[in-house]
């Protein structure tokens, strides 16, 4: 550990020099200052100093030759579903066999699957799995994270999953934020009581997540299938009593009025809007609701793609993120999600860097502190292997290009 | 480097105790025996046994403990072009900007591009790039390989390619098969006088490359904008006669007569096949003629995946590649081919396995030393890292999966 970390001759640091208060939109998001051949000086884990290499300060603890590699601002993933028991892999070979998602949920899987599983699963062997997952995120340069409960749907099993993750962000080397998700299906148990089901979520888990300070925000699963719009809005108003801000999953399956009712509710982010409709697309566009796309989901279970550049070109503020879950996106990866994020939905390599750090952080409320190279920021930071370009990395899908991650005054070699 | 490698308590062994004799089809393909917590005896690079642990020898010169992890041949990626001079993620831009090919193509783009920037470059330049991009595939699994010609387009530049091709092949620790594909494009010279560069091939080209011995293949870019099928004809007779089989690039395009000419010339391979019709998928498959399917390449453009499941289900014997091109694959990850076989193709993980090796070693008439775990055969091998399952690797998209790639007495560490 290094109180003083000097990045020499990056071929370029991609940076904001005053740190935009709000989430980038329109040309905003377009725009990604590059500093070619720049030195970048961190002092006690944070951003201390950058500019042109012939600038640079002569003396710090290590110095790092970065000539040939970009310097970029660690991934801000802000949603993912990392605590889980067990991958479901069967349920893709089923699908791939042609059954249908209803069909397999019939059978016993999906959501109520895991929920089964990690129910069984101890406190302990959740947190070494997902200490697991973590830490092969934070090698894909994932610098911030966000992780939802929605596992459980017992009061016991939302509160395991939620100390796992307490765990989690008392242990990593990166802010964790918790969502709580009780509302991520209605439980076997209640499958004639949807009523009963929610009033458990108001009257016995949000009190009692509330008194242990186990979660920074509410999500419900407001879609087809699943959790109507006035049921969301129920459990928002209920989360908000509690000082739970909204995040919430909406249009992945159906156009079901999930974008209305976070709008209305003044939700961070309304993620997943694979099915989103125009009206909604000019809703969102002009609320401070931030809109995440989680193209790795459309990607495995072949749905259409979010309408990225049409959000985008509307005013949308967009975020980009994983999805991170063993039913609809076993990948963490978040240099995927930008190639998808440039292949499938037209967003140029600064527009998904931005969305991607950024915009990710002011989904979770960590942009004063990380999201971008700013003077005064924590240091966290990707250094490329040697790449001819920003584009090269969305272009380049099928490649590592990240040779070191520094997490302030750390320094993880991934690929030398 | 040892002269006898014993791997012990394999989760699982995927193995073929007879090696097949012809590139699997129908049920054969899906058919990947596991031999569970086994043994893998190497000596002098080759497979001398494997069976139940309990029946392991005592001593050999490494012994690799591989509990929890899976044991599978190495991809044999029977279609790259990594011979290049340059990334082309400018045109990448310019394609999600919304230009499309044609216009590309126009502005010097696309394969003319390649080719005039491969005649600049020096042969030991070329070879360092793509020596480096050997070793990139090596690590990520690859254990045979096919590298293609043609971006050179004159005399000269080709012959430097396949030269560069040479130097690969006997600097390599794993086999590399040439194919001359001077029958790329037609290059500007010769826009008005395409018979012109047809002759050049058939009258130049081909003779010098046969005196010199530097090719295996002959292939053409059969396809709409590029070659007519009485052209490719044309040329693989005169391959044909420098005793060089064909393997070419059909229906990527257009469904314009490719795989027909290619059956009709006892094509080893006919190579992409995204627009191939139920006519052709019927005559592929009566044929003895391998149909390999390049998923990156449908998957970077956008364009139809190839109807891998049809083929399949209908008797052809099908290989997976990768592709790996500067312009519409720039990935040379098998893994993420396995990948976008199972999920958007809607292949076994079984058939994907044995598509990514065993056919693709028949492809490159290589299957009598590699492609499958078969006592006698070399011994380049993949140990994952500790999962559940042989479904584990496609499903979990993002994820490395490589702990070790085996080449004969050389153990590479991948991740450990």
């Amino acid at each position: 550990m290094a109180r003083s970390i000097l990045l020499r001759r990056a071929n370029a640091i991609f940076h904001h020099d005053a740190a935009p208060k709000q989430p980038l939109r329109r040309e905003a998001l377009g725009r990604l200052p590059a500093l070619s051949a720049g030195y970048l000086l961190i002092e006690d884990g944070r951003i201390a100093a950058y500019g042109p290499d012939a600038e640079a300060p002569e003396r710090a603890d290590l110095i790092i030759d970065a000539q040939d590699r970009l310097v970029l601002p660690c991934w801000c993933d802000s949603h993912t579903h990392i605590v889980y028991a067990a991958s479901r892999e069967g349920e893709f070979i089923d699908r791939l066999h042609g059954l249908t998602y209803e069909e397999i949920a019939e059978r016993g899987g999906g959501i109520l699957n895991s929920a089964r599983k990690l129910q069984e699963a101890s406190e302990d062997a959740l947190y070494e799995q997902a200490f697991h997952r973590l830490y092969e995120v934070i090698r894909f340069g994932t610098g911030a994270i966000e992780i939802k409960s929605g596992y459980g749907l017992t009061v016991e099993s939302e509160l395991k999953m939620l100390r796992v993750i307490r765990r989690l962000r008392e242990t990593a080397p990166i802010p964790v934020r918790a969502t709580f998700l009780g509302a991520h299906a209605i439980p076997k148990a209640y499958k004639s009581d949807r009523q009963g089901y929610l009033n458990l979520i108001k009257q016995e888990m949000l009190p009692r997540i509330h008194d242990q300070g186990l979660a920074d925000y509410i999500d419900v699963f407001c879609d087809q299938g699943f959790f109507t719009p006035e049921e969301t809005a129920d459990l928002l108003e209920a989360g908000d009593r509690y000082g739970l801000k909204a995040k919430i999953h909406v249009n992945e399956l159906a156009n079901s009025g999930g974008v209305q009712v976070g709008v209305t509710h003044n939700a961070l982010s309304v993620d997943h809007l694979e099915r989103i409709g125009e009206d909604e697309i000019g809703l969102l566009s002009t609320s401070k609701t931030i809109g995440t796309l989680l193209p790795s989901c459309a990607f495995f279970l072949n749905i259409p793609y979010a309408p990225g550049r049409a959000l985008i070109d509307t005013g949308a503020a967009v975020a980009l993120a994983t999805d991170y879950n063993p039913g609809s996106t076993p990948s963490g990866k978040m240099s995927l999600v930008l190639s998808l994020a440039c292949i499938k939905m037209r967003l140029t390599p600064e527009e998904a860097v931005n969305a991607a750090t950024l915009n990710g952080a002011f989904a979770m409320e960590l942009d004063e502190d990380y999201g971008s190279i700013t003077v005064g920021k924590r240091a966290h930071l990707i250094v490329t292997r040697p790449v001819p370009s920003l584009a090269f990395l969305p272009y380049a899908f099928g490649s590592d290009h990240i040779a070191k991650v520094v997490l302030g005054n750390e320094v993880i070699d991934v690929t030398g």
